[in-house]
């Protein structure tokens, strides 16, 4: 059944948390539609996919002000687009990384944000046998630099992959910097201005939850 | 305000998963105190530290069947020790991680992991080139191995590191080796039978989320 219906093209404020983590998820279902040659979808079909009530999928879709049309639904590829409007990916994000242990390696490393629009710019750390080396490309400078390099670059986003002793003094930087959201790896709340934009990416918290439903839900043969 | 109170000692099911995540942050916010020396704590102490009203602390710590006691608290050491236990850090989870990219190699090679019980035994990968060598002193094996060797070594926790084209082939050949637990860094929606336990670590979608708030709470200079 679908249930695509013409819609406002305004998107709308105050979209859920749970509502932007999904659009991303949606679009990568579309581009697999799409490099399989298909140039229409449903809600229905959407949900189907992402175990989503069509309703859901529709409701999130009307903040990227797609319109779908009744009975023939969406277009895959104007679908695409609105997602990557909405989601601002045709923007670039300059970034700051500062932790250039294993986890701010990978996410040096890691091409496809690039897709997402952001470009980490420079990593930091304060070990002296990590400063001046090259990381992907990238050369690892002093923490000591990153408030003022961050403000004469005007970087608004700072990655935290610091262990968890220095991410809020790695934070308290990128603020006196000018840096206005936080993605945050490190396992502890930071204390931060009310201003201030986080996203906790909390992987010790997740692995914990992970396990102890396993143990709960399984006895170990 | 100290509303510490005597709890039963049985742990009681039926815990929510942002229970679950903020217990590991207590417990790091605990070890910090117990570094300095502090040997009692609050519920409202650690409210503060955790932007999170007493009540709920209270209601968390209730799930690990500790004991506080009225006007004095919680023993630090005590509540560090039933947190590690409740979530089963005390116990070993051998670990099969699919894809020895950037990510997997930084997982791989996280040390920390330890301390919450998880080993990762063996890492897999289907690029010719990548199999046979060596990431933080593990072999990277061909990737349809997995399946016969997870089953052979009752690997019970499977971690996808391998592209979002590749997750749900690595995921099938994961279940079929008898692995109950999938951790997901993978973009996008696994289809998997009911009883198989998810953890999405969806980085893409909380990067979106991430530079959708920036760019409507702040323009760029």
């Amino acid at each position: 059944m679908s249930i695509d219906i013409q819609i406002s093209n305004t998107a709308v404020s105050g979209i859920s948390d749970a509502s932007l983590f999904r659009l991303p998820q949606y679009h990568y279902f579309l581009t697999t539609l799409r490099d399989r040659g298909i140039t229409k979808v449903s809600c229905s079909l959407i949900g189907q996919e992402m175990n989503c009530i069509p309703v859901q999928v529709r409701k999130d879709l009307q903040f990227t002000g797609v319109v779908g049309k009744p009975k023939t639904g969406y277009s895959v590829a104007e679908l695409i687009h609105s997602i990557e409007t909405f989601l601002g990916w045709n923007n670039t994000n300059q970034a700051f990384l500062a932790g250039a242990g294993n986890l701010g390696t990978a996410l040096l490393g890691h091409e496809r944000f690039t897709n997402l629009g952001l470009r980490i710019v420079a990593a930091f750390d304060s070990d002296p046998l990590k400063i001046g080396s090259s990381i992907h490309g990238k050369t690892v400078l002093p923490v000591e630099c990153l408030a003022e390099l961050a403000q004469r670059m005007s970087i608004q986003l700072g990655i935290i992959t610091a262990p968890a002793e220095y991410a809020q003094s790695v934070a308290d930087q990128m603020i006196r910097g000018g840096i206005r959201a936080i993605w945050n790896f490190a396992p502890l709340r930071l204390k931060l201005p009310p201003h201030i934009i986080i996203q906790n990416e909390d992987l010790y918290s997740s692995l914990s939850a992970l396990s102890w439903k396993l143990a709960r839900c399984f006895r170990t043969p």
